[in-house]
């Protein structure tokens, strides 16, 4: 009875600690979802590696704005709405995947080229290659 | 007296090859400072190298945009005006320092870290980095 106790007290504690990493990794990324400054940065990246792909695809210098409606599509479809607060517009959304893909490089988890390449993939809808790049961040992100 | 002459025709004719692919070379520049589609590509590639020198010499993710009226200001001290149309507004002259930047890049003649730590060069007044960066990518392209 009394290991069996025992046993009970250390899978309660076992599981609260994960659940305790599991939140601190939660609040880490929704900190960083919601960082203005580090949108802004992620901005003139996205700006810049969609104009790139765009250029390299085509065989002409482009330069682009890429659009809050394609960038907040990508940002729900990748799972980044769940930890931002409840009530945030679409320019909100838009800016927590400017701000993964700021943070992304800025730790250097991806390269331009990576960017680049994955945002140069031919799709039917053009926020699938962000739904796709925003994946790829959150996995390679150190958390 | 036969062959004086004959070195005359020579000589009017080398003069005149050099000041033909010199022209050459003046109508090719012109042509890259006056490219809008070049402008715009470049304008994504000015803002988001600025945002990384920013970013990096402050430690805090920073995204901006350059003002016209710096690029402008560097595009005269490097010696581009000349190479422009004589009624041109200071948004074509800020668009010739983006275009050739533009091309500098997409040909390799200048990597994007050297754009950045020209930038990051501490100097009073702000135009000056892009000056040295607009003699540095003249001095560097395939004329």
């Amino acid at each position: 009875m009394f290991s069996r106790r025992l046993l009970n007290d250390q899978d309660v504690r076992t599981v609260s600690q994960e659940e305790r990493v599991h939140r601190s990794n939660g609040d880490r990324l929704a900190k960083i979802l919601s960082d203005r400054q580090l949108a802004q940065f992620g901005d003139s990246l996205l700006n810049f590696a969609y104009s790139l792909a765009l250029t390299e695809t085509s065989g002409r210098p482009k330069g682009t704005k890429v659009q809050d409606k394609i960038l907040a599509e990508a940002a729900v479809k990748a799972g980044l709405r769940k930890h931002l607060p409840r009530r945030v517009g679409r320019g909100d959304v838009a800016n927590s995947l400017e701000a993964l893909l700021g943070h992304a490089w800025l730790e250097k988890s991806l390269s331009l080229d990576e960017i680049v390449s994955c945002l140069k993939a031919s799709s039917l809808n053009p926020a699938e290659n962000f739904t796709q790049l925003a994946e790829l961040a959150l996995s390679r992100i150190q958390r």
